[in-house]
């Protein structure tokens, strides 16, 4: 099998190709990176002297069973149709297919769609939720971070009716990583360090990616007071979710819907009572970490869900897609628990 | 004029050692402790070294005109009668005097108030919201960390009616030193840094304190989802407020209202619209930041406060509370800008 | 294969579990705790919920292949005979059989050495230093980490007569995991964080390690000067080491040295001149890196080394040792590369 | 009196603008930025909200009495001439006039001195050291951070003729925010947070002016290995010094002389024996701390020195030095001990 990672050094690009070298369905690598094209990997990345990993690849992209597409949005959308013609499979980390409207897309990320007609094709890849789906596809939409934390924790209640959906709010934490490695005042050092903060709040881009999603799950529309916020760390992601339940609904109702969803998911766990995720129990690690409870003062659920963003958030969650399309065991490549401490 | 700490070894209390150090009405220094009583301030924190502090004292409190108590809940109310007759004004850091209802301090602290019959004498120290009270007093509350950014948000808007209260989230975030210095597994360095977590989901203890200080500025009583969240980092706390406004209720009068409650404040500052606070911006100093905006989409206001938890959340607003008791300029002794970076 | 670890809730132990589960050679895990036997090991460590790990037990040792000991020093020199007796081959994690001399043992461990007749079976288990010795041995000593990563630097050098060894520097410094799960002031997060600080100057009980196996290598007794600092951050060490080169030694002669040593070694790699190691080069790995520069202005070498404190300081190596002494492929289960970012 | 600050935005500069708040002889700023003239200071910083800063000026300097230059080398030395004859007095804080050498000048930062003559009559401003050389001086070179702590460890003991002069270690540690607010790959949080490296090993522009003082203190010329690493936090800077002592000479010597030199200081503490020096000591102060140990095995001292390198290592100390002009109280705008924790 041949594989390749478009932008191979972005961090999500980084992190699948230290995946994808203990895949053992794996055997050839491209790597190739606009920006840097022609120099070896190790030179990016002194941290990988010693693997021979060769020279980074432009874009004239050989023939591959399955392209990584880890670009800024836009690009992904613009080559996507010739891999498609030449049966490689594509897998975005990108936001290219995530939305099944070109207009939601356009509205929120500034650009006309470049491939639109592609978007009834793709697979919203989160396999925990749609796995049938995911299963031998050919184009499949990554999906953002926040979204899978989110996702992860709310989906089951909303395709079982056993949360109101007029006021959900969803108080997002991530690691500075998620930011990628491109420079900026917002993610130097000193700037970031000892300091926490929100951004993007009312504006970000992950919002209809997340509302569509609920949306698809309550069986109506439905709106979220979504915010980011920055941690200084440099990995991981936690959600806090308040919702409001429908009348009549325990904590052990909504404990054993989960339970339903995820007793035999190797990466989604649902915590014992009482202990809370921390980001930490997934940092390294695909693993995602659930935990609720019913304020009984106030009647409305507290969830909290971790991950980390650039596994479950990203790289790891794509080769779970990659094992899935191609019909390999599903946790090939990411097994494994997070580094701690 | 003769200054005491209780507890002068503790977060707090060296936070207010620092600053008293520099305020001109303050001659004389008395700091105390029950744990280390006759050794050198410096051999307890060596960055004193040079400043001759002399030796901390045990708790014979000679005659002082105002004490500072930074102690575990229940020692201050257990004291405070004999401090009050002797004429030494009382400047309460912990819980003992912010809640009205022994019953509900009980409830929440798990002791008995050691001193319920002076509740009624107490003044909880907010001075932005209840100057006027403080002036002269004798005994006062100071509000805890969370509660003060909290209240700076939202008492202007539940005093003039313009949120809804059935459904208000209270996300905050908090620096690891409002943990204190005792150590814990909790506050151990190789499990807090890079890592991030909620903690006292649904039952931590500023709760009732908040739902008191909203519940009267509302009138009526209201409840509150507040969840509190470690931040892998020393100083700095903010709060992340979602609510859902009145009918016909705009950004604007939000806005305003904040303005004519804050214009001529000295620590509390409403930041430009589009410039979201950082907890970095009141590091150091007694400034707190606010802003908001009014989600069209979801029609609810989310609103951001940040402070320092040891200073306007702790040891400046002692100070900013002695300086109101005792008829000196507020801002005495707690002047200046955050350290930056 | 069965295989144990003795203090398996430690960072160290810990880790060790974690590799220890994708070893391929590895059936069947013991894992015991003195503190906590008879818990899960997800109620110690929530992030392993999901994967089965079982009771901890206490310290009766069933029939074992290998057994891991990650205890305070003296504890398992007081096992280590019973264990050989058993055939089971024992790997310290420890102190305990690193020195060769009883008499220093108990001079910088204040301790009488419990087993001081075994130190004469020890091998010292640095495999790129001592490979041979290593192969199917029954008692190893795995080195702590700055001397592994000092050795690693030096000891070429010394074998081949290039150094003087009157003035040796070796300024270490190391994230605060290695200062293990006990909680203290010293390890307290608000004490650690943005701050930075020599320990053990002087004194520290891993410089009769380094002296002992730096005179072994020059051939002569020799003393240096070792100065450990706590980083603020969790995972990572980084030594700097300075010395005079022999009369007419070149950079060349040095870079030579160190390639002849390690060039067909899988996890030392020496950068390309001019790359300086950092210590997230290894975070996560059992890979060491090297640089170093004559500095033609004074004369001296300075060298840099980093390891991954937890792994190749301690947890991976004492896998790699495994391997030479069951006679496996040396790299099983510590293979991979370093988590970035 | 009427204070400029050109180059008010970089970390220095607002430095500097934070402490002349609060001076009490400086009733006047001028704040410049050739970057960002025309914009407020609080767009810029919005942790000054409230504060009234005005707007940044373009570079027509007004008169002044003195104006701070925390500009990029070169910069300042092509403006002296002209500020000195308007009676400016001149506090540089960049590189420009700290060698008395073009020559050396030229060979380390590779422009021509724009203002060679000026050499001679710029004094190096470190007071404890160069006390009354500094008053009433109108052309006054900060030292830099590394050399500030470098100095004030060594110089007393060269004067002495208390150490050899053939090995003299200097490895040093220093927080992000000495590399200044200018985004790099080398200060993006991700690839600095839990990461410790070395950087301009063996060729450092500090290592001129370190060997400059160095060689003047011990009346010959002499070299030094000076090796700066970055530390994962925004403030701070800690070296660790090595040197053989002079034949005969003892711990209590070296003590003595130190105590000779700083016990009158109000800046440069000695801690007591056996309590060695952390950053967080100095941070948010103008405070230094030493300590010292002589290892009796190998004969050579151990110095460690903290400086928090924004203050005394930058701000702190220019302030200092204006004060010495201008024959002011030393310590005016600068007392204060460090923020803890």
């Amino acid at each position: 099998m041949k594989v390749g990672v478009l932008g191979a050094t972005g961090y999500a690009g980084q992190e699948l190709v230290r995946l994808l070298q203990s895949h053992k369905e794996v055997k050839d690598l491209y790597l190739s990176s606009s920006s840097v094209a022609g120099e070896d990997y190790e030179s990016v990345y002194p941290h990988w002297n010693g693997q021979n990993m060769g020279v980074l690849q432009d874009e004239n992209v050989p023939d591959l069973d399955v392209i990584f597409c880890a670009l800024p949005h836009g690009l992904t959308a613009s080559k996507t149709d010739a891999f498609l013609e030449r049966n490689i499979r594509v897998i975005d980390l990108g936001a290219d297919f995530r939305l099944n409207s070109a207009q939601v897309y356009e509205e929120w990320y500034k650009i006309k769609h470049p491939a639109a007609e592609l978007l009834k094709e793709a697979v919203y890849g989160l396999p925990e939720l749609y796995r049938e789906q995911i299963r031998g596809q050919s184009l499949i939409a990554n999906p953002g971070c926040y979204p899978t934390a989110t996702l992860l924790a709310l989906v089951p209640f909303l395709r079982n009716k056993l949360l109101q959906t007029n006021f959900l709010v969803i108080d997002a934490k991530s690691g500075v990583s998620g930011a990628g490695r491109g420079v900026s005042l917002g993610t130097h050092y000193a700037e970031i360090n000892e300091n926490f903060k929100a951004y993007g709040v009312g504006s970000h881009r992950h919002t209809p990616e997340i509302e569509q999603e609920l949306s698809r799950a309550a069986g109506l529309p439905l709106t979220v007071n979504f915010t980011p916020h920055l941690v200084p760390m440099t990995r991981g992601m936690l959600v806090t979710i308040y919702a409001a339940v429908q009348s009549g609904v325990q904590e052990e109702d909504l404990r054993e819907c989960w339970g339903q969803q995820y007793e035999h998911e190797e990466f989604v766990h649902v915590l014992p009572s009482g202990t809370w995720p921390q980001t930490k129990f997934s940092s390294g690690s695909n693993n995602a970490f659930l935990q609720l409870t019913l304020d009984q003062r106030t009647g409305n659920v507290i969830m909290v869900a971790t991950i980390d963003n650039l596994i479950k958030g990203a790289a790891g969650q794509a080769i779970q897609n990659m094992n899935l399309a191609m019909g390999w065991p599903e946790s090939q490549g990411i097994t494994g628990t997070a580094l701690w401490p």
